[in-house]
């Protein structure tokens, strides 16, 4: 591969060097197994993060991207299944590879354009004449975005047909086009001089791909694997996919459809960077140039089973081995990805090369077991990550210690940006104090970090402020379904600077190597930074011999649900009768068994060491976060049993079963069935404290 | 309490004769902490084993059941609480109590009758005289069986009512009369003079009580602990009760009924023993003394909100204190109980005494951490157990090792009887085989029961066969909600000689210490027996280095479930395109795993000693019958989630979702949603199966 032969470059000089420097440190064992010893004591050696932290390679990095995003790859094409191979080539090196390595592939219900029928969406005159259409596949600009294999733009399992209107009422809306604004994605700037490939905004002709599946997993399969043999759901009548066709179209595009409309002014907050007023229709200006015209989108979709892979690579843990500390990013995009999620899988490929060569030359092993996954078909709603979690729910929920995810290494340069359940805040504030920020001032990613976003914690003061997991990318079948905790990683822009809902050119034919290779991240000291903070995390969670999970940080977020609750819901709850003094309790609970299990965990730290002991401790500490699942709290999701941190339909940061029922109790009476599923979530989120409270408590204890 | 004093007596010196022995072998520690030392390698003790069989009295027992049943204890009356005291004092006695003690109550939904409006079944004439009225608390032969506070015949949570009828057709029945024959009690015997006094077959005016509550559980709080704030349903509209009222009866009375219908005769499967041709009605014989009369029932059952105890003590363990092997009894009774429970919690008793003063005496502690349980209100429907495991389920999946129930631990004299999933079988026969069985001939419990209850095992060849476990006692919520590997032991009768469904005076008043003494188990020793076997079971379990769960034995269930699936479903699924060849697969897999998994144990207990190599292979035997769990299986069940032992409606021994999807297909359409019914139950015994050979392969392999 050619791949392989750029890796023999000036970037492997360096990392060659340094890695002459630690095999003399740590001496090479002799003989013929150089596997370390499996001690029961084996802790997080710094001098080994020290040595990991300096192999990895912003070079390295940007050499993986190159590859990875050469051609368009989306989930199940030839190209992807070439990156499996790829991958099981880096994973399977006799010098840098992991211990074993295997390709897992579903069946799985993906939705593709018809090769044969381009998508179209145009305006057609009174007389049936065409008077305008929307450009076909022509997002190329300097060359590197064109090519057979682009996916042209469409809307994945929207269905086909070829709906003709203009604007229809809500409820008899026929077809649906969506852009992507240069309001909410350019910072207003829409011209061809002032975007890609003069900038890194997106250019006019640049169309957002993405899927239109409303829940995640393989649309087929819900809550089984999509194995060959597995029982599949009929798909004219699987529930999730979107009733009526849907076509993205570039903003030049919608410009002249938007700017042409009649009718009254739409809403302040619908207005945005086209150049004109926006307006709601029905139907174009009276004497304009498609007066009487109407819009005609011809949509040929198809829904194909294919099969797609994971690529699942193991570190053998010393001490631990069924202990498993996951890391893993999807690997198909849209186009070529080079961003979302290249950037990902090259820092995954860095990080596993540097972590591989230490294992293979015996240098180190962790005392856990690594897993590193390559998950398939992300882009269609996280199926691949979500057919593992299906097939090894058992195996997993029972040993998985945390998932870190790295999907889009880098959106931007600014700072450090990550998302994860309050168990993994303090292990992430370790790793971001210990390393330096990418470019000028010296800082550490901390308090680079802490300049950006941050929060006054009622514990630490002002800190880091982490977001919270919704079901953006791979780690949401390991949070939800699961009750894993799990964590999101990148680099991010400066939200002082932009409006920006994400990277400009993101699932457009745009994200390119050449791309980010000039406006994303030149040097690649952002991705550096990124697999430095994601592998020190993963060194600390699978190497420490006291698990690095602060599960006491839950008592704020818990403490803080409660006064949201109290302050926003209290009334409405009062006026019903119901009281909030059981979670009060249940919160006051869950504090002081997590403060008496801190100082268990002091003692034990102090204490003579006894490998049961600390055992028995991680154990508490890894299965805190399954205790708040509860497979029957929200029977109209999918998925989501983690009764903390299901989809909330408010912006009130408190518990999302109760304040959805009380959402849908409002104005009903009171005796209705939407009160009592009010005091039904009230007594699930009860329950889950105290059973959480009740995991922390001393073991001997009931 | 006169127990206490009791215990002081001739039956506590020869324990005390056997303890003096122990405490000079052991070596009593001198200092004033005399708590073993917690050892990672402690493995059970022959020595200690063969004390406790020793210790473990047959005339303790005989008076533990004489101070239990004294009084009826109904659950939640003055008496269960009173019998709660008992076990507190027993278990926070310093000389023979256990580490930890406390009593958890819940609020929950019973049924009993009005005390003030007795239920009546009555024959009411043409002109409405009452020509014939069944006797209302009448079971009261030897004076043992009366007073105030015995529990008239009813039946648990059916309706009140009034209805009047006679033998209405099936669909328009207002009201239900049951009674229990003597043809299923006791082979036939009806007379006065044959039954109790004078032998232990049930008397003519013995009343079966019962509950018709069709689910288990608190029915007002599924899935939630019954705790005082807990979301309720409303009772008028909660599932499960039935919908008109029932009154039970003795026989006498029911002979006065029945055999003087009219109408054609019933069918013989339907014949009794009450020396009457059996007929259907409707209506009475013309012309007899009931000739155009009719039957009038009046049922004032009441629905009542009670507290109901559950009694948790504790032996903390000594290295492994976060493994809990669970042992537990329920408490309340119908009337006196001495049979059903007492028998049974005299054997608990006895056997936390035993170990509760090795504890004390600083000679013992077991390895892993002891669980007694005394449950409440399990004759309404596992109550007190299944509030349990909805209060600690997380805490419970994630740690309980098995759970041992003796609920009635003696039937009859003959035999030793279980029930069990198949990791529990070689336990049980390894205690099984080191004791005696009471009674002459000198053979093993093991050997005699060989005698009544045997299998060919394709493994062993023939072995004693083991029940399987359905919801008759407090072992359902473990096994079916949380997949801990379960046991039910017992004493029982010689099936040869009697055809009796269970012991004759059954959930009657006449279940009295005295009919125990003089009929059940004149001696004791079968409960001596019981204590022996279920005490080493817990022994081995708690005590023993590599956990005596041998999950290979779940191989041979595996394969003959599938024979009797190939040969009773394979033909009607194959006309319907369906295979079982993805079954066959995973069975072949399950087996391949846990023979590979019992050579690497095979290889540890040879090797060097490795703490943390013991507790990965022990959880992975612990976790092994959590893999059979989904709790989406079976969506109409209530708690039901291991796929392997759900309620089958058919005869042959097989998977059960499958079997009953096949049933309801059986002459559906091809397209029908029950085909697709059969289809998803197959793919979800396949998961599941993959899924327990994937937690049996080396932990280090995904």
């Amino acid at each position: 591969m050619q791949w392989v032969k750029v890796l023999g470059g000036a970037a492997g000089a360096a990392a060659l060097l340094g890695l002459g420097i630690i095999l003399g440190h740590f001496a090479i064992p002799k003989g013929a197994d150089p596997a370390p010893s499996a001690s029961a004591s084996q802790d997080l050696d710094p001098e080994i993060l020290e040595v990991v932290m300096g192999l990895l390679s912003a070079s390295r990095i940007r050499e993986n991207l190159r590859e990875l995003s050469r051609e368009p790859h989306p989930a199940s094409s030839r190209q992807d299944e070439a990156l499996v191979q790829l991958l099981l080539q880096h994973w399977q090196d006799p010098e840098s590879g992991l211990d074993s390595v295997e390709t897992s592939s579903y069946e799985v219900l993906l939705s593709f354009p018809s090769p044969e029928q381009p998508n179209r969406v145009a305006i057609v005159g009174p007389a049936g004449n065409i008077s305008f259409s929307c450009r076909q596949s022509k997002e190329n600009l300097t060359g590197e975005q064109g090519g057979p294999d682009v996916l042209p733009p469409y809307a994945a399992y929207a269905p086909p047909g070829t709906p003709q209107a203009v604007n229809a009422a809500k409820h008899q809306v026929a077809g649906v086009l969506v852009y992507t604004d240069p309001a909410d994605i350019n910072d207003g700037h829409s011209l061809p001089n002032e975007t890609f490939p003069h900038s890194w905004h997106l250019p006019p002709s640049g169309v957002e791909r993405g899927s239109y599946y409303e829940y995640f997993g393989d649309p087929l399969t819900p809550y089984l694997p999509a194995k060959p043999s597995s029982f599949r759901l009929d798909p004219d009548t699987a529930p999730g996919f979107p009733p009526i066709p849907i076509q993205p179209i570039g903003f030049e595009d919608a410009q002249v459809l938007l700017c042409n409309l009649q009718g009254p002014p739409a809403p302040a907050a619908w207005q945005g960077a086209l150049g004109c007023d926006y307006r709601l229709g029905p139907g174009f200006q009276p004497g304009g140039m498609f007066a009487d015209s109407q819009v005609n989108m011809s949509v040929y979709n198809r829904l194909e089973l294919r099969n797609s892979s994971n690529v699942l690579g193991v570190i053998r843990g010393a001490a631990e081995p069924d202990r498993y500390v996951l890391y893993g990013n999807h690997r198909d995009s849209w186009v070529h990805g080079a961003v979302d999620p290249s950037s990902g899988t090259a820092v995954l490929l860095e990080l596993s090369r540097v972590l591989g060569t230490l294992v293979k030359k015996g240098i180190w092993r962790p005392r856990r077991s690594i897993v590193f996954a390559s998950w398939g078909a992300e882009e269609f709603g996280l199926i691949g990550s979500t057919e593992f979690t299906e097939e090894f729910s058992s195996k997993l929920r029972e040993r998985a210690v945390a998932y870190v995810n790295v999907d889009i290494s880098v959106f931007a340069n600014a700072t450090l940006r990550a998302q994860g359940t309050p168990p993994v805040q303090s292990v992430l504030f370790s790793a971001a104090k210990q390393i330096s920020a990418p470019g000028p001032g010296g800082l550490s990613i901390y308090d680079n970090w802490l300049r950006y976003f941050n929060r006054s914690s009622p514990a630490y003061g002002l800190v880091p402020s982490l977001g919270s997991l919704g079901a953006g990318s791979d780690y949401a079948p390991f949070i939800h379904f699961l009750g894993i905790s799990s964590m999101d990683i990148a680099y991010t822009y400066d939200r002082s600077k932009t409006s920006a809902r994400i990277y400009p050119t993101y699932h457009t034919a745009f994200d390119t190597f050449g791309y980010v290779d000039k406006f994303v991240d030149p040097g690649f000291g952002s991705h550096q930074a990124v697999a430095r903070t994601a592998g020190s995390v993963l060194l600390r969670l699978s190497d420490s011999l006291f698990l690095p999970l602060n599960v006491s940080d839950y008592s704020e977020t818990l403490r803080s649900f409660l006064q949201a609750a109290q302050q926003h819901l209290g009334a409405q709850l009062e006026g019903e009768g119901i009281s909030l003094a059981p979670l009060v309790t249940a919160v006051g609970k869950f504090e002081r068994e997590a403060v008496a299990l801190s100082r268990h965990i002091s003692a034990l730290q102090k204490g003579t060491f006894d490998p049961l002991q600390v055992r028995m401790l991680n154990d508490q500490l890894m299965l805190l976060e399954r205790a708040f699942l509860n497979p029957r709290a929200f029977p109209e999701e999918r998925y989501y049993s983690h009764v903390l941190w299901a989809p909330r339909h408010s912006s009130v940061a408190t518990f999302p079963g109760l304040a959805n029922a009380c959402a849908r109790a409002l104005n009903t009476d009171p005796g209705s069935a939407a009160w009592a599923e009010v005091r039904r979530q009230l007594s699930i989120v009860v329950a889950a404290l105290e059973g959480a409270a009740a995991t922390l408590r001393p073991v001997a204890d009931l």
